[in-house]
């Protein structure tokens, strides 16, 4: 079939963790809206270009284009630490540490991973972005954010790979979060990594 | 914050079945999008009112202006038993029954279900119309497809109840789905229903 | 290791649906009760075959040491229907359906179920002694109680040609438990199956 | 019913995980052996006590009657640091810890979590038996090792009000497995917490 439910359905099955019968059951749901609200959604859609940048200096979206600025908010934060460098994995991670608190400082975000045994890693994250960020910021601490699982470990090492050339000419420091029992986590069922990373790691109080 | 991103997340907040996070998921996927990705997508949700109809008879929705009908295919195919009628909640359940390939009749969507001791049913599922269905249409078999659970049964109740005035004037049979052991049910972890159910609608073989 | 603490977590292990750590767990949770405690379950465990048998009919365990009988009170019961004999896998189904109040009739556990092209069903199922049962009880309908999924399917299929010669001559109807939707089956997530032994077996209200 | 399938069901249902469905499992899988299984099996359970005893050190439980000892193996290993000593919630995570290869010092177990808000903390876990052992053991560095949630660090908060009246006398350093990211986490689903653990405890490589 090739209708407009097929067609639409076809697009949201390509969204994040939809199947093919959740899709249907969206562009449903749309039918059963007014008309109106399918048409703000249309212009939200449709306008996303306009409002949102991708920031030259962090590369995250913003609400550039309104603000007439290329350079988003938090990297033009005047009272944001900018001796400071974390660099995440995307967006989302951003926003996450953002809501946390936990962090005053600037971000870099890479738009992907690299797998495991990826040949062209060059291609997976923003590499001469990154280069050339270190080289214009010359930031004194860099923090690499990515997760702790194979492909995020990955990152980080080929990460460290690209900021190897810079690290004596610039000499920052360069750290990575760190690895212990995450909240909720119970001994009983934890895995050797995490015991000998919480043990490596336990603090004095 | 009320910036495009958020405006945008707050719609996807409402589809079935996603949450704040995978809301947000959707806008920064859109954004990482060639821009023709959102246009195509803008384009297809704007458009779903020119080319999907519901149809006046069963009220499914289905692509209808295109063919200048106001009956959709299932509703004016000749080869289809029109002794039968089936009432289902949603245009989804209509779906997953015909690609069974169980049923060879006419349907009608309830558009909703009635939740037990609602007070005004009338407004949950088209009545009316439901009603002017059998009227117009003396079906010889009206088939009650509604789920298995309690809302769905309080919906079923409720449609007897709209048909009985017409029920001895038409002389239609009125059939509910059978209930029993559904694929994949262990007798194990069967409930009394199901069990009772399935021994009283046993077959002889 | 083959300590104490080794040697029992090897025996829980082999419990149905219990794995490696939670053996381990139940070991601790013995050596962390009172004696008297492990003493009793040691106790009820060893004394087990004491005060329960196999029912001479129908095959269920039952207390039957204690009651001097080798026929359990299901069998025994003069107020339970001798004309109906159900077919089930194993004890807990029977358990199960004794619970929900469905059925007044007499039973026979299988003791098993027959897996899809297996090569020796009559050592997986009690096949001899269900034959003689049905020799000696002249049942008038006996009702294949086995799940709805490949393996029960296949069992019932191997129980009808082990009932196959017997039919003609004892004249008793075979039947099957009812196909539908189980208590809580949505229709837009049912499978063909189901739909289709929904719509066959719908019933006339 | 009390009979002995219902009497050892109940036995089994007091075991950790298990509800009533499953008890009645158990004691049908045991039901389904040969004699010899049930009887090895209580004669496990029975002699548990014979073989098993609880160290006097750490209260950990071992195979001491054997080796007519009662202090465990690992408390009596030589090639243990002494000078480190690990509080662990229950023998599990004892266990766990020891198959991760990550500490190579002594235990105390115990036996126990606190509550919040408990009253009476000093019959939860083993207060007095840790005093003791402190005074007697004077370790340099003590390891809170409690699980990463409410309970466990609730625990953790009462055995240092326990150790504190010592940590003068005795001078050890007190201290509690590292927070941050356990294997697996990634940052877009982290709590607030974490992240900031994570950050804090972020190592420069």
């Amino acid at each position: 079939m090739h209708d407009a439910i097929s067609k639409l359905a076809e697009v949201f099955v390509q969204f994040p963790g939809i199947g093919k019968r959740q899709a249907k059951r969206f562009v449903y749901f749309l039918l059963a809206q007014d008309a109106s609200f399918r048409e703000d959604l249309a212009k939200l859609i449709r306008e996303l270009q306009n409002d949102i940048a991708s920031c030259v200096q962090c590369h995250r979206f913003f609400v550039g284009r309104k603000t007439q600025s290329d350079v988003c908010d938090i990297c033009s934060d005047p009272a944001r630490d900018k001796t400071a460098l974390m660099i995440v994995e995307k967006d989302v991670d951003l926003e996450n540490i953002e809501s946390s608190g936990a962090y005053n400082g600037r971000y870099f975000v890479l738009g992907g991973t690299v797998p495991v045994l990826d040949e062209a890693p060059e291609h997976r994250v923003r590499a001469k972005e990154l280069q050339e960020r270190i080289e214009s910021d010359t930031p004194k601490e860099i923090i690499l954010a990515t997760s702790a699982h194979p492909e995020g470990e990955n990152t980080a090492e080929y990460v460290r790979t690209l900021l190897a050339p810079f690290q004596e000419k610039h000499s920052f420091s360069l750290s990575l979060l760190g690895r212990g029992l995450s909240t909720g986590t119970e001994l009983e069922y934890s895995d050797a990594d995490t015991i000998k990373n919480a043990f490596e790691n336990r603090s004095t109080t």
